[in-house]
């Protein structure tokens, strides 16, 4: 499953607020419901009157915030950040917004995603004289900001944006704007909505739910908006092109309760996994999925096929940063880690086990030999996506193609490593059927390209693999 | 739901092990698997090599123990638990295992339970000269032990248990020798496993599979059992009687995957959804289940009924001690805490409900609400136990019988007061139907006290209710 | 110097205030005050208005109360402690002031001593049923007062005390009532004092200063004084005899600013270097002090021989807890620890080095060598007591008279080992004239046991040597 | 006493190591010893060995190391900072030695001193597209050595430091070398010491005497010296001028074992009581010192006078960060803070009291009233520098003329103020001939201008004093 990969993956959640005296407390929650997007670190600044104040910490938004430290933060005006990885090391430095203070003014940064050019960048502005505080790519934005030689705030941000390749929401807030952008592709997801009169903006819409506010719609792709006393106005950095929204957004990351472009998470796990139904069935006794992101792709299995679901896998809520983990010797005498069988349900049962990907294969063999030993008579895996061969660059970073097991192995080679009865990918097609799309939707589709090779954008750097020269998408 | 009591419950979780090396670190991971037993504190004391040592915190397991306390603990007995509350005060002190330390030797107690008497103990043992440490009732058998004019440790432990009225799983730890009670009605689970060459004892069966033990019977109700380099030897310091164990740990205490009394949790309560369907039917769209304890029951009642299962209600998994409850002006603006209606699953739908128990209903009536302004367009809810109408001792102290909302209502008062559009609870005898026993099984039943206000035992103090004067339980 | 003991010496500090709205702040300033005699814990408790509340900790003062602590510390009655060490194990358990609650009330104790038949009592009440919380002393009393059969608590408290043997100086809060207990010998100083309409008392009079109060008189030897809303009363609970005051507490123990027994400390100091000065004069060219506690009698000697005084020895003041000691490698290579030689002061002189006492003589060579490193041509050591040549059992415990460099070696013996150009001890006749007292002083002397192994009271256990077996001292 | 300016005083202290394996540690003791040059703030980054690594933090050097943490920092070189004031905000950000790394190799900067035309330097560095990470001086130089156009690094920071003006005491190490630099005045101290093969550096000998290594030279004004592994360098950045080093140091702010410019502290402090003395003898009966810096100019006092040296004022030395400061109402009670007077030592005496300087004149006020209270008849008050009259532009940032009371009083009103029976200031001939200088010196002097007026070098800003335009100081 994907969570094997925790500490390359920079998946990260945003979240901003214009226009409420409790700014900072709404962002709070807004925060809290993004923590599995990235328990890592998190931070808050607050701003519109005049001055930025911040705070932020490494740990769960409930770790990095007290009462105390919440109640300092006044503003009406409020960005926040948590973050998957510290990967990179910078620790606390890394941990975001990040804040830039200047005789001319500050400037604070909030970014989801990843640049594929922030190396090359870099090293452009270092030669230049600047002196970057952290190793992350955020940083490369507000020095482009800054060297900017466009007069007013607003198209410095929009020159700066065009030297970006990559995936990337950023939200920035100053002493008296905030402004949010999104990459011409729409890699990443961010919804805007309303509070009474404020406005808010989230990378999932769960976020808007937990504080009460009403969904407005989706932030287009090579939009920026700036918002201030004024009100608000949205332009463009970047002509409109279709959208690569990333597809485990919808298979992985998302929470089930988010709507993502305006699809439901749930019910699109629901669907991909009624579409495995449909194109592997097999002949089992219960369906069991792995907490937390296959449990509604097992219930739709189920309901199609008309098999069981049960809760053949328990995922122990307690593992923190701070679980000491199990010695080799103990693993090997059975201790679990974080994911148990519960042998009263598989003992004796053909058990279809929904998984959402599989990336080195280690950790699906692990559970399936972990259903075998709790009783289980055999093991039907079936991956709610489609064979992951190829690295991604905009957020998810495997590395190296040689890390992924579906790129140098067969179906059936996979199977037999993991030890499974029988193992089945969801097709493409598939994959997109299921999560379908409301007709009227401004985007025509989503990024596959860690299934297929096919990236919307150029890639920097040694990398050597099936590009797309055009910014457009083509399934 | 039963979670909205939270502070009053006096649920613990215990573990023990005698004969293994990794004494300690097996310890933590049994801890850990009991964790929704106790999430204020937690302590490992270990022994069994001639000294005992101890170490314990407020906090998850996880927080209390670092690699490097847990490398000091060394000994090849340990015996563990973790706290629900520290209500009634005395924080680190209240704390458990407690440690008792004199010329004579030393002692390491871990309870599970709540003593009806233990005020009355008190009062004597006071009177009597002696000074006591904490406010927690565990302390009265120590002084109880201490005081026995038996010669031997086994005879002074069994004559101060015979004082004791009420619910108790005890682990007492020395520094040559473990102990094992279970109260004469036997209230709390506690199971006995192997792990290798190794004994070990758990609240339940999950910290069995957690290391990789095997599960081998029911500690039995009024039996005392020492363990000791020479190996095990059980006696009864109490005659048999029927077995009572507490009905709410099948309705809600248990993990899924624990099997109490030799019942698989998971399966009782898709039993119980299956009852209710059967009890309770209604024309509806979707089901959805308070999580956690309730996705179970939601999910047999929706393969009775044919109604598709759907994750209506998400719960925050990040809402630890820290988190910082919203303000009331913020929770009338709409600000969620810990649990989260799905818009796209509910909206336009007709819902079912099913949550474990009504205490209050406060809860109850907020989650109607919140599915309602997600746009359901009916909410009917279904409970998964008799109502309550009668307090507990045994470890769920409501203290008075006014704050249970089915002790001065009735079922169709209490559906407008939440709000449903119908509501309906589980019979006392479909609850019995449905977690069934085997037939081998060594006691006859369950304690209903809660639902049916016949208690098992005498109790103290000022309350009055229908006492049942035997120690036998007669549904 | 007596500093090189420092974990086997068991001096404290305690402060009491009745009667005052701001009773725990005041106890911080007090204790704060007193904090040279120990750094290793700290604790308050409040009383007063019915209600006994507290905090402590380990650390210094500054470090365990923070404000907010100190605000929750409400009433207008405060016992305080300081700890020396925490030596015998327990930690936080035996940070002092313990509080003991019962059903019949609540009670906590500060002790300042050493009492020489702790261990006989507690094996007595252990056999009699009794639990002991912390490995500490102090608790014997508290046992003692619950088990008492006399009616009232003022009489349970005397009769109590009667069993106790060894030094002691006693504060006991209730929720109503505060106790203040000196042993007949009066090893231990402590003072009473008034700070408007308030009742103060501490170990010494700076905590007096400190804090605006004044001094009013010296606790009796065998006096209790019982305070309480109806104003103060003073009892015996034994007869009077002369004291026998700790003459370490002159040499060493008190700050340079408090009276002990009436008698300034830094003019007894000084008093001792000008006594030196008489018995033992030499050529030099600079006299220098040990810090802190030579520094005035460095001064005083060099006032009566006209030898400049300089600062040739510095201590570095932010040595503490935390402070990581150099490893042996890096001490041969000459890293010091807390004390550095003065080069430019030092360097080409004929140098007086004043200390306080030697007791293994290790420190003192450590120092003589430093201060020849640093180029002094000669170094004369001059100390301000008797050889110490017998184990203290009141306070300091050198365990064994093996340790005590005086006790096998003879002056000249010593000054080889510590490789000084000359040596000289104080007298113990110069010493007892150098301090002197007061003409209308309640007692006439000292404890010199350690001096001359006549000690005041009957000491229990395994050490023979020249008891006086009256209660009465002789010198 | 200049201590009453706390947070306004930016002294600091540095200390580095070439060529040592122990160098991290090494560094912790150096600083260790110069820890009264700073409070707030520590911090050592090791290099050398071709990355560097770093860990500081706010707090005592004993606070911000634990053995843990030294252990991490490998490598043969180190620099070490201990910083005053956080003033200026920034908190942790501005602890030094500030660490920046870029692509091109890592640079770390550690700074003793204030740079007066920092602000017009970062505000072109800043309109140039620079951004700073920081609020400190320091980052200024290195933005100055990034942007420069020179080809090789140590040309680069040669021509870095020809832009900065006031003072600096600079290390700077990367992944291969270690340079060290002192501004063209020498307005702050820095040595050179050698410990076997290694070299090191430090803002006061005492660091040198702590770790064993011997004295070698003065880092001259103007120099810069360069270490790497093919050994030492040194050049000239700026020409020879006379030195103009900071009489405070002598007065006020090194340690009493210190040689700065190869004078002794202790001897130098001495002799300006002894100079004193001379200037303004006094009848009295006891001379004080205000501790720490004045006493051993109280010493000199009273040896050239003959009036007996006494510890008529006790500073409480626990008092550190975390200290809670006495409400006004508890103050008004008298409720002392860090200052006690001995009231033995003082009552009915007529006593003279040595202090180091009078800024505002309050602390002076309070010390005589305390004294007065105590119960001395006479309060004669010698200051051992002139009246300070003119801010400090280089260290100590008195903001504006108007709070210094000497700048708007006479002597005769000052003394009115401090309620003082008499009053004598040092003259400033009587200081530059106290300290004295040996022949060989390679400085010719001091810096005087807070006495004087007359700056060293051009002061930027609104400030209109008497300013020297030469760089050569003219007393």
């Amino acid at each position: 499953m994907l969570a094997e990969i925790k500490g390359l993956n920079e998946e990260c959640g945003i979240f901003g607020i214009w226009g409420h005296e409790e700014a900072a407390t709404l962002t709070y929650y807004g925060l809290h419901s993004l923590q599995h997007r990235g328990q890592e670190g998190a931070g808050i600044v607050v701003g519109g009157n005049g001055t930025l104040q911040f705070h932020k910490g490494l740990g769960l938004v409930t770790e990095v915030f007290s009462r105390g430290e919440l109640e300092k933060l006044t503003g009406m005006a409020a960005i926040g950040h948590v973050r998957y990885s510290t990967a990179g090391g910078g620790g606390y430095a890394n941990v975001q917004p990040l804040l830039f203070r200047s005789q001319g003014g500050s400037l604070a940064l909030a970014h989801n995603g990843n640049l594929v050019n922030a190396d090359e960048l870099r090293f452009r502005l270092e030669q230049q004289g600047s002196i970057f505080q952290t190793t992350s790519d955020t940083e490369v934005l507000a020095h482009l900001i800054k060297r900017s030689d466009e007069p007013i705030l607003k198209e410095r941000i929009k020159e700066a944006l065009t030297h970006l390749r990559g995936a990337f929401a950023f939200l920035i807030l100053t002493e008296t704007e905030m402004y949010i952008a999104l990459d011409p592709h729409g890699f990443r997801p961010l919804s805007l909505g309303r509070l009474g009169e404020a406005y808010v903006v989230a990378s999932e819409t769960c976020a808007f739910d937990v504080i009460g506010a009403t969904y407005e719609r989706e932030v287009e792709p090579g939009e920026l908006i700036m918002i201030n006393k004024q009100g608000v106005r949205s332009e463009r950095f970047a002509p409109k092109v279709s959208r690569s929204i990333c597809s485990m957004e919808y298979i992985y990351f998302a929470r089930p309760d988010s709507n993502v472009d305006g699809i439901n998470i749930h019910t699109a796990r629901k669907n991909l996994g009624k579409q495995l139904a449909v194109e592997a069935p097999v002949a089992a006794d219960v369906v069991t999925g792995v907490p937390d992101s296959s449990i509604s792709v097992a219930i739709g299995y189920a309901e199609a096929t008309g098999i069981p679901y049960e809760l053949g896998l328990i995922k122990n809520r307690y593992v923190g940063r701070t679980f000491i983990q199990p010695s080799q010797a103990l693993r090997e005498q059975g201790v679990k880690m974080k994911l148990s069988p519960v042998r009263g349900v598989v003992a004796g049962k053909r058990v279809v086990m929904v998984d959402d990907s599989i990336v080195r294969g280690t950790t699906s063999k692990r559970i399936v030999r972990m259903l075998r030993e709790a009783g289980a008579t055999e093991v039907h895996v079936r991956i709610s996506s489609p064979p992951i061969t190829h690295p991604c660059f905009y957020g998810i970073d495997t590395s190296t193609k040689e890390e992924l097991i579906a790129a140098t192995h067969t179906v059936e080679e996979i199977r037999q490593l993991i030890e499974a009865d029988s193992l089945a990918f969801l097709s493409q097609k598939g994959l997109l059927q299921a999560i379908g799309r409301p007709d009227d939707s401004p985007s025509c589709g989503q990024c596959l390209a860690c299934f297929t090779g096919q990236y919307p954008t150029k890639i920097g750097g040694e990398y050597v693999g099936t590009f797309v020269q055009t910014s457009r998408c083509e399934y």
